[in-house]
């Protein structure tokens, strides 16, 4: 039987009462001392395996750590690619020992390619990795969307397409006023309409969402009431500059269809709060879960 | 010392008198039977591993075939990562015995991010597996460039940003009409000069450059005009339909300033060929590079 991931994502919110995701962005320079002090008295072949074998540790203990407080995670793939093929395997691991701990794996790729390219980047995350979901980059345009969408629709696959990104940047292209009046981000959620067609679970929501950044509230508002029963995935929290309050309008009526992901403001949460790096990451996970339950109108 | 991309590939467009890139797109269906034949008999632990050795095989053999007749060669990030860690160590050893052969490595990664994701994204192609250049999607803006853009500054690395895709959905948002009167992909080009600012070589080209599908003569040509100085890499001749006359507007007045990309026809070329597989690829390639020379106004 497939899974409907937005209808999954959705249980999932209600049952751990989280709209939280953890984005599992590995950064050697900010592991706990700790855990670099120990790593770096151990005898690698070399610095790729040093911070692979660092990083499995830590990201390891954080899943376990963090199994209550988030609905999924979401490996940015670029910190593993970095760490070339043993990178690769570490994210591969990732998403098996997640899966194994009940979160939805959102693999944070942000590919966009035609025809074979397209459908060998969306076998690569979706069927050969076995993430959830993925999150994908609009600029190809329809038919170089089709073969994640086409998972969307046949396999239960999440795919997340950037519409407004959270950085200051996006006002480059996304932000550019149309003849039509609207801007191009807009341009592409108007697209979005037709891309997510065929893949509404029971639920209300469709496979394909859009990737909203937590630092455009307006935008995130506007963007909620233009595609009701879209699925938001909700970054810059945090770190980013992105507080509760911002994301508010991302959330439905009922205080659900988004998810708000933080990365560094968990992982490396030991830095501002005190105890074992462990606890001080579920401390912060757990705030931000509090945070986002008021701010989608819950008690 | 700091080699300099565009100099680097004008200077191998002369010597070897080519405009020639050869993408490295393996697909174990169209492999010629004899290889297929082989690697099916022999014993492997998975399918993975099957199509890894047959891949290495056939492309190794390409590399040392094709070497008088392209400029570069062109891995498509998204058949390797389909093969997850496996297919990533392939890679890192294409780019490696490539170079050997003196072929410059353009990594079709079209990859774009932000912040710490982008350098972590710069970091793997052009410092970890040391790709000359990669190609990059604009649509985070000019922040999210930043790190491929400081490495073409001050490393010597080509970028070559999607300006105008070859394929059909690229008029989904790359052709859509702005209020000033110009289309999006005419607003990439306009930030593509602020981009490529201070990476301006000795040949007078500059090492970001841009993307423009062959299925597009029209605009090769319009943007020839308004990017004087910027290379521009031409994907989608031959099995995606652009001829050599279509790419004619792409190359400048002395001839050079654009390479050609073709996958499937030259790795492929068996199929409509006759001889070995590896001398079919080399005839097709030979015939290509005649056809782009003469397009090119060269005698």
């Amino acid at each position: 039987m497939t899974t409907h991931f937005a209808d999954s994502l959705l249980a999932a919110i209600e049952s751990k009462r989280s709209h939280v995701v953890v984005g599992l962005d590995p950064d050697y320079a900010l592991l706990p001392p700790v855990l670099r002090d120990k790593h770096d008295a151990l005898d690698y072949d070399d610095d790729i395996q040093r911070r692979v074998e660092a990083y499995r540790e830590f990201l390891f203990r954080l899943l376990s750590e963090l199994e209550s407080e988030a609905v999924a995670v979401k490996p940015q793939l670029a910190f593993y690619e970095a760490l070339g093929a043993h990178g690769f395997r570490l994210y591969e691991e990732l998403v098996d020992a997640a899966h194994s701990l009940g979160y939805l794996v959102i693999a944070d790729a942000k590919r966009g390619d035609i025809g074979s390219s397209a459908e060998a980047y969306a076998a690569a995350h979706l069927d050969v990795a076995g993430a959830d979901a993925i999150t994908v980059n609009p600029w190809f345009g329809t038919d170089g969307l089709e073969p994640f969408l086409r998972r969307a629709r046949e396999g239960g696959k999440g795919v997340f397409v950037l519409v407004k990104t959270s950085n200051p940047g996006s006002a480059d292209l996304q932000d550019q006023e149309l003849m039509s009046g609207a801007r191009v981000f807009e341009r592409v959620a108007d697209l979005l309409h037709g891309w997510a067609a065929g893949t509404v679970g029971a639920s209300g929501y469709s496979n394909v969402g859009a990737v909203i950044g937590a630092t455009h509230p307006v935008q995130a508002t506007q963007l909620r009431l233009a595609l009701p029963g879209v699925p938001f995935l909700v970054p810059g929290y945090g770190v980013q500059g992105g507080a509760a309050a911002d994301v508010a309008g991302a959330f439905d009526a009922t205080g659900t269809g988004a998810i708000v992901n933080s990365s560094r403001a968990i992982l490396y949460a030991y830095r501002a709060r005190p105890g074992h790096w462990a606890e001080a990451a579920r401390a912060e996970a757990t705030a931000m879960r509090a945070a986002l339950w008021k701010a989608a109108g819950r008690r």
